[in-house]
């Protein structure tokens, strides 16, 4: 359809981008609490969040938003795919917010903040008991959101309401089903590891690494993928924080790492895993900026990402024998001796552990299951807030075998129920099984690609990923994206064959 | 008054803190353009700081704020010296913004960040060409606003409509003559300067001092001052800037400096004016958090209380004079053999200068005086854009006798013109003055400030600050609380006599 300036679809379109406007905004004063904002700070910042959070909600809940959506849809005929789909997903927003009362959404805003912040006291002082009040007060409002959303979007369950916030079209009972195979599959590799005799040596990954040093490699690596962060031109940067993440879209795109002198993969794997997920952020095309088809997919989606740059590439032998070179030219005596051999194997190794972030490409998808399970259980309400440390630690104890000493390495690892982020971690495992189905079929499209990464060319990876995921936005719900892209359904073979294929060389099974 | 929690007093003050918060989260943004943001997202910031601009405003011009004005008018002889200090100075803030149209006030916002980079770009090129366009833009923009702020608040010229956003009351007549007597003053001080026939020897500016050591003296001069940037509880932070400013309020405040390794007192003095300017904006009272009257009073009286701390006792043979054993051992090599009194000397010599924010205390006004005169005849049509650069090295040499050697040095030298702040500079030199009067108050009631000082304690001299300036928050225009303060009106003696007392003991006159 052609668009008329001043018809109901420009003015929907208006609207969206106001709304991704105020929502930019909101990522970096979020950002810049966690990064730089002095520690006194906190109240006024959650002041600052709930009333953009308000003012975001109003924009979508305003009753002209559904007279312009009323009126594309009596003409939806008439559009394109593009302008279905924007008009789709705005109906989606307007629906998810519609029914939200203001005072609810003000409240959990301003209550992120608050939470977030006993959070990190508790976990500092691995006391859960200073967390408990404020995490039942975030679970009550995500109920209650929950309860709002299950009606409107007519899921089965509330948590599944959740669950479709953060992976459209995705439900409890499939992630349960996909869930199960995954862990069938990765509980059969683990055994076959276990069974291989063979014990990667694992002090490689202490070795002390200067932290100007890994500074120095961050800037490499994030060079090799082509995230730019240092030109006059660039549209990134680099900042420091506990839990690394991402934010930002299209022109300003952040991510975060870590430091520890004696932990140098964690920030070499970390600046990898959110440069992936900048890439996605900056390959959305521009064409469609501030349309709601102008944004990523899915956490999900997201996750397969940063998972790919970070594990598929990152962790490939191909990479690491590129780049050992590199870093022993940086840091001679941090490298001296080291073998390309035993650094892949370490970096890989399956060993089983208390924290997810932490976590081997292997074992990972367990952490995720133990969360899926008590995130369900939360919301059927089937667990309480105070049983919540002590069902972490004997799910540890089952699915993973480790005995967890303290809150902190436990319940307490996570900032996301702090953030209210009930429903986000299935994503980091549909993450990792969208990565897999993605490498499969860029091994088709691509086969030279490991010899290209091996010469330290990254282009044809970024090439393919921003041909088949970056370059479609929001055009397809997850499930759907990953079909357009594969030619198949959601399938954890690939990634399970991917893992296997690793392993056994490392493992010599 | 007792409050009535729903009445139209408390409706006004929730108002007051939607705006403030709004407000709040406009300085992050702003702060982040110019400290952190990547170049590319220069366009994006645009957009964003437009919106929140636009809602602020929108928040402000509710006919709604006008009706709740009313009721609180109506019935103002029930309120108390604060109440009807919030209730006068929302009236002002409405009257001022009511009238001007959203369109413009959105594409003023815009145009600040575009206009922001395009002074930035013809700086670094030295060419005020690549400036003139956006320039000539934001001039007329601000007209537009001028003419309307003329008709609301009944100012003689539209300059003067400007003046009064920043220095409430003050009018351009009554500016020039102060200025006209502090000109007078300044240049009877310099020939006496110049016959007194002693030269300070200003090499000793330019010792090398490592970055690591300026680092190291920043934090102990914000420590000396009692601005926390470290602890747990700190609601402050220091970062670098090419041009330092302050920014935030309350638990929030964030100075900037700059760091050249042969100029280390410009970031010593830059980190102590910047400082003074935090302090304030810390100490404005927390029970007014959030109401109109919890606000610094003027730009003026805010830069009074940046060169207190940066002039008065930053440039002070006492402060010096504790300071030098300090700095010595911080950096024992570039302060080898210097004496305090070549130091005290240099940092006080009166040497006409190019550039404002390198110019002598008393230079300084010199400086400012050419601004205001050009400012004035802008807006009274009496120079035109493409007049300026040459006005403008005109004037720098007939009152400050310098030759201006190119644009970046000359014209394009101040931020302040891209964001369209005319008016702001005259505040400059009328903080100098409310210095000069707050100095000769506080020699009466704390005779033992300069001891202290001497010894290391500047906290009688935070103590008087606080109780008379900053505990007063905007509870008066800023004539009125020099004259609360005081006791008496504007006058530019004290000032003058603060400066001839300093220059007669080092020229020895």
């Amino acid at each position: 359809m052609a668009v008329d300036d001043h018809g109901p679809y420009a003015r929907l379109m208006g609207r969206s981008k106001e709304i991704f406007v105020l929502g930019s905004a909101i990522s970096i004063l979020q950002w810049d609490m966690e990064t730089k904002m002095p520690p006194k700070g906190r109240g006024m910042r959650a002041e600052q969040l709930s009333a953009l959070e308000l003012l975001a909600h109003k924009k979508i809940t305003d009753p002209e938003v559904a007279r312009m959506l009323e009126a594309c849809e009596g003409d939806i005929a008439s559009f394109d795919a593009v302008q279905r789909r924007n008009v789709h997903l705005m109906r989606r927003s307007y629906d998810e917010s519609v029914r939200l009362p203001d005072a609810l959404v003000a409240e959990t805003a301003k209550h992120q903040t608050i939470c977030n912040g006993s959070w990190k006291r508790a976990k500092a002082a691995k006391d859960f008991g200073l967390f408990r009040d404020d995490l039942a007060k975030m679970i009550d409002l995500r109920m209650q959101a929950a309860d709002i959303l299950q009606e409107v979007k007519g899921t089965r369950t509330q948590y599944d309401a959740l669950l479709d916030l953060f992976e459209p079209g995705m439900t409890s009972e499939r992630i349960a089903e996909v869930f199960k195979g995954l862990r069938d599959g990765l509980i059969r590799l683990i055994d076959k590891v276990r069974s291989s005799g063979t014990e990667p040596d694992m002090s490689v990954l202490a070795r002390r690494v200067p932290i100007s040093a890994q500074r120095r490699i961050s800037s490499e690596a994030m060079a090799f993928i082509g995230f730019d962060t240092t030109s006059p031109e660039a549209g990134g940067r680099l900042d420091e924080t506990e839990h690394p993440f991402t934010t930002g879209s299209f022109d300003d795109v952040r991510i975060t790492t870590h430091y520890y002198e004696n932990r140098f993969f964690s920030s070499l794997f970390s600046v990898l895993h959110e440069g992936g997920h900048a890439l996605y952020d900056q390959g959305i095309p521009r064409e469609w900026m501030y349309q709601p088809v102008g944004t990523p997919c899915s956490y999900g989606v997201h996750e397969s990402q940063s998972r790919f740059v970070e594990n598929i590439v990152g962790r490939s032998p191909e990479f690491l024998s590129y780049a050992l070179p590199r870093f022993r030219k940086i840091s001679p005596n941090a490298f001296k001796g080291l073998k390309g051999k035993d650094i892949i194997a370490a970096v890989n190794a399956v060993v089983p552990s208390k924290v997810r972030i932490e976590a081997d490409e292997v074992t990972y998808a367990l952490h995720i299951i133990i969360r899926f399970e008590i995130e369900r259980d939360i919301f059927a309400g089937k667990v309480t807030v105070d049983e919540l440390p002590r069902l972490w630690d004997q799910k540890y104890s089952d699915y993973l075998g480790v005995k967890v000493e303290d809150d902190a390495e436990g319940v307490l690892q996570d900032t996301h129920w702090s953030g209210g982020s009930f429903g986000y971690f299935p994503s980091y495992a549909l993450g990792n099984i969208y990565s897999g189905m993605f490498l499969e079929k860029m091994e088709d499209d691509v086969p030279e690609w490991r010899e290209s990464v091996r010469k330290g060319d990254f282009s044809p990876v970024l090439r393919w990923l921003r041909a088949n995921v970056h370059s479609k936005g929001d055009l397809y719900d997850p499930a759907e994206l990953v079909k357009v892209v594969t030619g198949k359904e959601m399938d954890v073979a690939p990634f399970l064959g991917y893992l296997e294929g690793k392993m056994s060389r490392i493992y010599g099974f």
